[in-house]
């Protein structure tokens, strides 16, 4: 019961965080919004700060749960891998549009010990499109390329999608997902 | 003077805006910054809002009038062309990282009416991208391709610029425009 309710509260600040930004929501909104007295939101988040921390992580979660999930056999084509790739992050960013775009813009007004914690993270998670990029080349696949701006180039392609998505558009997200992982791979392919 | 002075205090209120996000900032903490009393300021602008759409029609500006001194010499080869349109959108980005974070993040909090300009300014902006994606289909030099999410995907990778770059960084503005471009070119290229 507790647990689902903190779920809740989470869920609802999150949208009050993406539509009004995280500084500009108060602790009252929020317990205002799941029906709560300010007083007793206190019962099951210690503040504010603390909710935006539990979307962070949930969402950072998400992503490198999808991630870790794809093939990481570097033998197979890094091209396959690619596609692996942007289908999981796009799933997960369109799963859950709220919480994404909450992680993805949000996090900077978070302590500077968790924005340390998030870069962290955020940086654990480009590893796997360093890794792959830098694998494809070194199998000759993909040429040579300048591994850490390609990687930033295709998760910011990738992120975009957090602003413009919409779930009644004329793209699913495995559709937006192949498509960019095409433009990648021909732009990374050897020849 | 006072042209010089709402300079003063749209350069602040850029800073607040993307150091706190728009809806944290009050019209009082701007005067403080520019050291004019809250009723002071309400001499050199009406509003917040104001304020804001100003930032946001100035960014604006400055993109397409960079985008426009671009070659429009739709026979000119299409990678020659990505490259300028690259080099001047990271161009203007890098000149003043405050006010174009604040155009393409803080838009949001507009009225309805002014959100509505500035959709049309971005598809206008968005234009100069996708025409030249599309005419280097027509000459055969770009293979065929998804027009608009290809242009959403470069604008993606231009604009998430504005979230990493550093002026101290490893690469300069036009070293980072020179790679995507060709990153962008080669996903294109028509082979």
């Amino acid at each position: 019961m507790v647990e689902t309710r903190r779920q809740q509260i989470e869920d609802t600040a999150s949208e009050l965080f993406r539509e009004r930004g995280y500084a500009a929501t108060s602790v009252r909104d929020i317990a205002r919004a799941v029906s709560l007295q300010g007083g007793s939101l206190y019962a099951h988040v210690a503040s504010k700060e603390d909710v935006l921390w539990a979307i962070v992580v949930r969402a950072a979660g998400a992503f490198e749960a999808a991630a870790a999930a794809t093939t990481s056999d570097a033998a197979g084509p890094a091209a396959d891998r690619i596609r692996q790739l942007c289908r999981a992050h796009i799933r997960v960013l369109a799963a859950d549009l709220g919480n994404a775009s909450v992680f993805l813009t949000e996090w900077r007004f978070l302590g500077e010990a968790r924005r340390d914690q998030v870069r962290e993270m955020r940086d654990h998670y480009e590893g796997h499109f360093r890794e792959l990029i830098a694998q494809g080349a070194a199998s000759g696949e993909f040429r040579s390329v300048d591994v850490a701006l390609t990687s930033t180039a295709l998760l910011s392609t990738l992120n975009g999608v957090a602003i413009w998505y919409r779930p009644d558009g004329r793209l699913s997200p495995v559709e937006i997902a192949d498509r960019y992982a095409d433009l990648f791979a021909k732009a990374l392919e050897n020849r």
